[in-house]
């Protein structure tokens, strides 16, 4: 059953946003449009729209971690806005990278502009998450703090690079172990979170030793994002994410139904997964055909577990840290949300 | 007549390309091949190369304006591998983004290895430049003064995303206004060389006033310097440039030449240049046809004038300034360089 959104998520949307456009305020240059409407901020014809375009879940685990340690989330906010910022810069690389037409039912960037516009738009995001995470230096915070978290934060887009070279290269290959995919999504989706995190948590003014605790446990939420995210990638609801049923398959991602699925079927199985997802071309009923297999297996329970389990790590490693209440109970909503969410 | 290359751009080569190699030491993941490869250190095939396939003139300017307000180069060395590392990253990008298949003779990343990957390795190549500049902290300089680093840092990468959306809405326009080339150029090119300039002044201890007057200095040299790369890209030789004569005309980039040509040649000529760039395709008699207007209109004189006069407002710049010798000379030496190098 579907778990609604924690209020969190609703709570801080208002100001980080208000805080993203700051950046952005009065800058009319062109290059700038595409961000606006990539965030939902304008239509492809420029007009203004105010279109939720996301959960802003990365934002609001910053914020919330900034809270749990007795920090003052407005003072944050610029951290949080970097890191929304640097999501969206790589959603529009990997629509690009994917071949992908639509995101939340709207056209990508790309697909309106074309690739050379698709690419510099996602490199200027890519700076504007920068000149976001300057503003720290207008809240206050020491000079040495706000270089910290440049470090967090470029170490966290290195990761994602990382990840994302290994997503790439997953794509040209037949199979892909179990371990591999792991240290795949810890890159790709892993880093970011665990930096939301920690950053929050350095930025309220935690102990070191408390911020590692906090990136930890973002990793690990990662992990179970990553994974939730795969199962809705093939048996999501296109109503609920966006995107149609099966999606996933159909651009023969080898994402974790997939690569739970080539250690655990049966080897007739297997070899037919392998000749479909190996084809030049996988058409509607080959996209069935895999669904049909999983659900043999029932591959979608492995990944539930898998994903719960992390989750549940993740909660386990903050429930008896001294966390400032109620926001410590509603990192812990998080936690279930995450594995719990539909969209 | 060839200028030959200062020495000061031989001088800091290795040191430079040392410091970018301790960068990326040890990291065997393979996002880093692609970099590797680009920056001729490997071949495709990934074994062992040593291929110059750069002039280095941006970390040579950076580490000159170092010492020649009496800072040792050793500590800015960060910061010179980071300008080449940004430079790199856009050129792995602008390779796409202009559909370039080769560069210095060799194969493009993306031509190599698919667009997708070309565009990831020049996100990683952002973000290793960002690594480089944080060894800063290493070389005792203050936290502020590190974070004042990323701030210039940063608002070049902005100036020059905004001037390569300019440059890619050029493309598809019919005409463009010198006013608004010399716009985009300044953020392509000139942001760059100036904050390479500013960047150098700084670390080595420079006042405020001295760091932006050195701004100033490598931007009118940027400009300069984008003029002669125009001036290359119509009369340049092949042998010299690694690039094939005319070739941008044959991709009709809004260089200096057409956008001079269109403000001053004879309404017949104008019209003949507009149909030659506003077809579907220009072939090689189309190109041919180009550069005799331009010829006939000596408008190569007039790029090498005005890229002339923007050298000789840099080095009145700094001529007077109590720099450092001999490394002011050779920093005046650079600005001739800029305006009579064949590559």
């Amino acid at each position: 059953m579907a778990e609604a959104a924690p209020a969190a998520l609703a709570r801080y949307r208002e100001a980080v946003t208000r805080e993203m456009q700051d950046t952005l305020r009065l800058d009319t240059r062109q290059v700038y449009d595409a961000q606006r409407y990539h965030l939902g901020w304008q239509s492809a014809d420029g007009s203004p729209a105010a279109i939720a375009t996301g959960k802003m879940f990365r934002p609001a685990l910053c914020l919330l971690s900034c809270e749990a340690v007795g920090g003052d989330f407005q003072r944050a906010l610029p951290a949080a806005a970097a890191i929304e910022f640097l999501h969206n810069f790589s959603l529009i690389h990997d629509d690009i990278e994917d071949g992908g037409h639509t995101r939340h039912g709207r056209r990508t960037i790309w697909d309106l502009w074309g690739i050379p516009h698709g690419i510099n738009a996602g490199d200027s995001m890519f700076v504007v998450a920068r000149l976001a995470l300057h503003r720290l230096a207008g809240q206050g915070y020491a000079a040495q703090t706000v270089l910290n978290a440049f470090l967090l934060f470029d170490r966290a887009c290195q990761r994602l690079c990382e990840g994302q070279d290994m997503d790439l290269r997953f794509e040209e290959r037949e199979s892909v172990e179990m371990e591999e995919y792991l240290r795949m999504i810890a890159g790709k989706t892993g880093s970011l979170i665990g930096t939301s995190a920690a950053l929050g948590a350095m930025l309220g003014g935690a102990s070191a030793q408390t911020v590692v605790l906090f990136d930890r446990f973002g990793r690990l939420l990662g992990r179970a994002f990553q994974i939730q995210d795969d199962v809705l990638g093939v048996w999501g609801v296109e109503s609920s994410t966006g995107k149609p049923s099966g999606d996933d398959i159909r651009s023969r991602k080898k994402s974790y139904p997939i690569v739970r699925a080539l250690e655990t079927v049966p080897p007739s199985a297997r070899s037919r997964l392998l000749a479909l997802y190996g084809g030049e071309h996988l058409d509607e009923r080959g996209v069935d055909d895999v669904i049909a297999i999983f659900n043999e297996q029932d591959i979608r329970s492995d990944a539930v577990r898998e994903a719960r389990a992390a989750a549940a790590s993740a909660a386990a490693l903050i429930r008896d840290a001294a966390l400032v209440e109620p926001v410590g109970r509603e990192l812990l909503a998080l936690t279930e949300f995450v594995v719990a969410r539909e969209a």
